[in-house]
């Protein structure tokens, strides 16, 4: 039977980090969705429709990973796109402690949609959309942690947002 | 000599580990008051009004619980009380990060009131009020997190506040 | 492709913990191997052999679980069967703080290997095989934290081992 | 209905740290129960009897506090002293972590029996038996930390055992 | 070769357990600068000219030590003042999660400037500016926690804020 | 006046963790102590003297650096050197949950000598001597967790200790 991942999250922006998750999840699953949350509470720097097409450019070479928008509830999104699975990606502490307590509320709201939780690299582990944004905020260099197109529509963005 | 524990809390919903934990401390103190902290930062579902006629309903079986509401310093409100503890429950490692400050400061400013942390059961320790609140905002089912009681009220909070 | 994962543990004894966890798998992996994990350092309450022993039994269920002894290095092990996944169960951040630095290092060995972690049903998240030893050793009740066949085996081991 | 407290550990040696926390625990309960856990698995320092001897004589002043030694599993040492409540001190996330399942099988196990966690003044949150002994033995001043009588007795001790 | 160290913080209000910090730091480098942020993002109490004005006054013992305000990018910062450490105060696992990326960020941006952790003095492990200035907030006795002339400026700041 | 850094570790075997730390204290401090701790309770893999040569190797280039035998109290042995500051490096939450109590009682022990926690690059975040040695024993490849010089070392002494 063919299995599919949902990778949830906001993606403002996106950063390696999620990419090597997205890759490492493209080769061992059927279906991946990266699927973008439509964040109300935030002021995201990045409309749903610019990370979607953000996503779409920096996925275009795995041939079995979709973009979505991911609205209402995770785990009944998931049932919808008949997911298998919600990956999640640890960097830290904190990280787990946040994502426990809705992996095993999501359990218990659907016990047939499993959470597996992964590591990105070592040399991505500390890199988080927050800090990037920023990074970039003050003209700091993110050509590290954040592929190229990411990085162009960032400073068009702080650019225009600043004058 | 009588024992008063305080039990303070947001209560934005009172949750089934909250009522765990006041089931417990009433069979373990004379006296039991629930504080709802009336916390003008954040801009909760309820009214402190709303959440003391819930709490009062959900606590009416243990004679020795009252619902109150505990307005200024913790502290001081625990000493005009004749309180002896003050309860936290425990749920991860970030709850006993952001209570320990607490109680330690809590201990400068008064040493005669004691801090005792308990845990909800098992089953409980998932449940935060915000996940509820989360959850029930997309429709999703929290029959086995809150009493019938705030899920009735939760539905007709958050159906007029959408509409 | 057909995937493959490994599930690495001392298993001594195997718990409801473990058993949730492989039931999960055997879910989403064609292949699921549990691999017994022969560590000469501790003294283990049970062989190797009767370890292997308990799990066929106790995972009689699942058609695409098979029980083996790891020996080695776990990555050289997780390779020489072409499995894609170690899996790692997670219930706690000392669980987490230990793991993580495996993973890392596994993944610098053999990067087309990937660790998924899962925790197990928050019932289970407080068991641990030594836990359950403690408990058994001073004759407290472990019948919700193990199947019915470890803790008859784990009575004549004890008995024996204390006569 | 009087209340029993029961403050299980190992003490070898008993340090500030534990007595802060026997103190507030004598005024908080009617009676409280310092239980010696005899641990055959490490090498203690200190006998059971030596220890119950020092802990006598450290806990004279409070007339409801009665030192014993602690058999078997602690739950059911607990319920045989009909005791109410298992007091555990919390010094660091380290000390939560291991305190959380052993809480959780503790219910399981017994519900009827409450488990507190308690916090010693900062001042004595660094203090550890294992690091008192460690600082002991290269003759470090460890007056800070232990009772005199605690200090004397080590100093005898480690004298013995290394000549 | 003259050592500098840059001990950035907002000091919304500067606590004892800052100025712990900074009396170490300035007996161990040759200057040191206390690098006020300029955080827009948060509403803070005091001005950045308040919060300098009085950071000069209670650091006025050390003649190697200079207030300044941070602007920017704070491995730019650093960078611009030839500063060869930056020195971050750990309270908890926390704040340790906290700092963590932000150093190997920083590391990542500009390698010769090393992030040194340093911890207060026990006794001011608990104190945080925001929970000072909650006790504050309701006339509760901050004066073990912040200089006089701190708690003298917050009286002024919270009377005139209320009315 | 000049500065003096003392590391200390066990050292069993050194790794490129350890060694990043020593580079980066060897341009802060003016002499940097490498303590190797004798540690009589854990059967090393090196002897002091193995260790102290290894040590030196390869440290040879940072002619402020120089390789000792860290005997007795760490503070002890501190201030008997003249040293300012006590590094130690941190990996993870586990690391820090270890070092707080530590620092904590050597600041009580001696007030005049500071610890500086330090993180190594994120790549080598991972790398623990106890890793690197259990994946030696198996054969595994260490060439990217230690100098050359080790890795040799280190397959003599498992090969004959093996034979």
């Amino acid at each position: 039977m063919a299995k599919t991942a949902i990778f949830p999250g906001s993606f403002d922006p996106v950063t390696y980090g999620h990419i090597d998750i997205i890759e490492r999840c493209a080769k061992l699953f059927d279906y991946v969705i990266v699927g973008v949350l439509h964040n109300q509470a935030k002021s995201p720097l990045f409309t749903l429709e610019e990370k979607k097409e953000i996503l779409i450019s920096v996925t275009s070479e795995w041939s079995n990973v979709t973009v979505d928008a991911s609205k209402g509830l995770l785990i009944d999104y998931a049932k919808e796109k008949n997911a298998n699975v919600i990956i999640r990606g640890l960097r830290s502490v904190s990280d787990f402690e946040y994502e426990v307590p809705q992996a095993i509320m999501n359990r218990k709201l659907d016990n047939e949609i499993e959470t597996f939780f992964m590591m990105t690299k070592d040399e991505y582990q500390a890199i988080s959309s927050s800090l990037v944004k920023e990074i970039a905020k003050f003209n700091g260099d993110i050509s590290n942690f954040v592929p190229a197109i990411v990085s162009e529509k960032m400073k068009l963005k702080l650019n225009s947002s600043f004058e």
